[in-house]
């Protein structure tokens, strides 16, 4: 293959294959290929060399737990994250479920739980409050998790999913939050399509320090298509300048796995194979 | 009229009318009533009871400058602002066209010029570069502000408008520029659009104090539509609890006007008197 999807840019290399020490710390996040089975995306990891993969719940729980997790073992893939933990700021938030998703993470073989807080809530304004359930929540979970050997990685967004998605906003303030409970039992997500823009985001990823639990990339589209849940490109698509937020997350001490996560209809339209080594060069050229 | 627009809300009261003391500092941003001329506007204005307008430069220079002081000055309007100086973080930036916004502003009668920083420009990344040359353009424009009697309104736009608007995100960001010059010459405004979500807005606010030199109040849409610019609606129809918004404001010690400022296509569709006898209830309901 000659030229990138999706934008149809030359590419800049041949694509790096198994064993390249640069792809050592590069994790494919399911929804990057969200056509894919769990039994696909590993098969697909593998023939591209790469070593670690972020699953979905969805996703896995439709390929079955336990299928989930032997499958990602026999390929000796490190599992970099679970996605996710949602609505916790909800009226009838199911503690529940999310106690079950701590337990799927550490059956998955991953300390890593994404914690989207969720919104305001249909018909309400009352952003305090959400945001008080979302910190009160937490805490209910956070003595399973910490029982499980499961890290809490609370993900700010972007702002503007504020209302339908997440009250959790800021780097800052989802360091605020994670500050409550042991650095073993809660961290935060660094997603540089959620961050890029924030005057503060280099300042807080320093005081971050060992609360990074996980660092995902994509891309900031300009302008954003009509539903602006899918303005996420790959790498070098859009605005983001990536290595000073790598560099700032690593000098900050994470040395885990990087995620690509994607959420974008020509990348999921896309073929499989195409995409991921679309993005491992990108990942060469842009990311680290 | 009995129904609202948009979104067909029976109304709560009768239209408050000219005199009611609750429309005091009432004023209407012009773009609200898009297809109307100055002339158009200030008409409305008149006829609804509103004693204030916000101008655009567009506007204001379709309908000549002077003819547009005349007019506003004959119906004994105040002019709460005008927008907007534009494009500081460009290249190519107008440094003379700047200086005529602010001539403008002094001819009818405001002494706040709104200020949109600018993207990052086209095909750039340089976000840190581009926050750089707004700093120093805003120096190089103040000296003519402050001998016109203008001050310039830094206008934190939201972030999902930072790559193509506005670097300035933030009102924290905004005020740690604007405080580099006299309160006098540099302000900022306060739009509840782009700021409800921010965790520290209310500490911002606070912080301002007589920085505040504009207070603009539309709602947040959700879901968004196709084209984010316009998911702004009339107040009640969105998420933002303006309340306590307006009353931080006011707490800082901002006693000027307070601007409806709507990008809508249901709202620029719809009749103009209408739309004024709207927002005027909403106001009242909604705001203050």
């Amino acid at each position: 293959m000659t030229v990138d999807v999706p934008g149809g840019r030359p590419a800049a290399l041949p694509t790096p294959g198994p064993g390249d020490p640069r792809l050592a710390r590069l994790s494919l996040n399911q929804w990057t290929t969200r056509k894919w089975s769990v039994a696909d995306a590993v098969a697909g990891c593998e023939r591209a060399g790469i070593a670690s993969i972020g699953l979905w719940r969805e996703k896995v729980a439709q390929y079955g737990l336990e299928a989930s997790a032997r499958t990602v073992r026999a390929a000796g893939l490190r599992v970099s994250s679970l996605c996710r933990a949602f609505g916790f700021t909800a009226p009838d938030f199911d503690l529940d479920d999310a106690r079950r998703a701590v337990d799927e993470a550490a059956t998955l073989g991953t300390d890593c739980l994404v914690v989207v807080a969720g919104g305001i809530g249909s018909g309400s304004r009352d952003l305090a409050g959400a945001r008080a359930r979302l910190a009160d929540r937490i805490g209910e979970l956070e003595p399973h998790a910490r029982a499980a050997g499961v890290r809490l990685a609370l993900e700010p967004l972007h702002p503007m999913y504020c209302a339908d998605r997440a009250v959790l906003s800021t780097l800052k303030q989802a360091l605020d939050l994670a500050e409550r409970w042991p650095v073993e039992s809660v961290g935060v997500v660094v997603d540089t399509f959620h961050l890029w823009w924030d005057p503060e985001v280099f300042a807080q990823i320093a005081r971050a320090g060992d609360r990074i639990a996980g660092y995902q990339v994509c891309d900031f589209l300009v302008p954003l298509p009509p539903d602006p849940l899918l303005g996420r490109g790959m790498m070098g698509d859009g605005v983001i300048d990536f290595r000073p937020l790598t560099a700032a997350v690593e000098a900050a001490g994470y040395r885990g796995d990087i995620e690509v996560e994607i959420f974008n209809a020509d990348v999921w339209a896309a073929d499989g194979d195409q995409v991921l080594a679309t993005l491992i060069r990108r990942f060469v050229t842009e990311v680290r």
